[in-house]
């Protein structure tokens, strides 16, 4: 079962540009930056109510974000929930027919294992399953 | 300031198919359809954690909705935020610069006073600011 969106993540050309615009829309300041090198990506994290804002922007022009920008402009691009047993999670939504594209949760920014769902099967939206880890 | 994710709004050609895979990738069942006559779509909301999910489905051709997907797809359509005084924010939004769509907050579904911003001024994301109603 999946818990509280855990953040919603929105693509952007300039991540600088994109800062200025959430810290007006949203009211406070981003929490945080962090660059995810094995997605090309830079991120900054904002918190809104018990929710985040992802913002990414690409390093390369291999990045998913890039292409994605490059199709279908900045918006939306994932959704992102909270789960309590990722491996459990992914188990059971293969049983239910979701396609998983990482069938072995992998890091992902802000200190996550994450895995994600093909947006075919969940009508057009690219959903990830997060989980914190714990070391 | 904006509080946290009240819904995230998720555009799909038909709501029962769609009610069929929500149902199966979060693990519960919808809590409550709704129509909204004037915007021509049919609702249906899931609760994740603290959040919903709002499936959306145009009833007429003219619908907002049947437009979006017809021209995008399906996919996400847009990003709810719940605020505390919707028409203090709405002062407070356009004097920074962003574009309000309705001046004056309008009934949403699920019991809200609504109002959007444009997303031009807001990297693509489609925003909307949402006040429960209390009579």
């Amino acid at each position: 079962m999946f818990g509280k969106i855990e953040h919603l993540g929105i693509a952007v050309k300039n991540l600088e540009q994109a800062n200025e615009v959430y810290t007006k829309l949203l009211g406070r300041q981003p929490y945080k930056s962090e660059a995810v090198e094995s997605e090309a990506v830079e991120t900054s994290f904002f918190m809104t109510g018990e929710n985040k804002i992802e913002l990414l922007a690409a390093t390369s022009d291999d990045s998913a974000i890039a292409k994605y920008v490059a199709k279908r402009g900045e918006g939306i691009h994932h959704v992102a929930f909270a789960v309590e047993d990722i491996k459990a999670e992914l188990v059971r939504l293969e049983k239910e027919g979701f396609q998983i594209l990482n069938k072995e949760p992998k890091r992902g920014a802000d200190n996550k294992w994450v895995a994600f769902v093909h947006p075919k099967g969940t009508n057009g939206v690219l959903v990830e399953l997060c989980q914190e880890i714990e070391e």
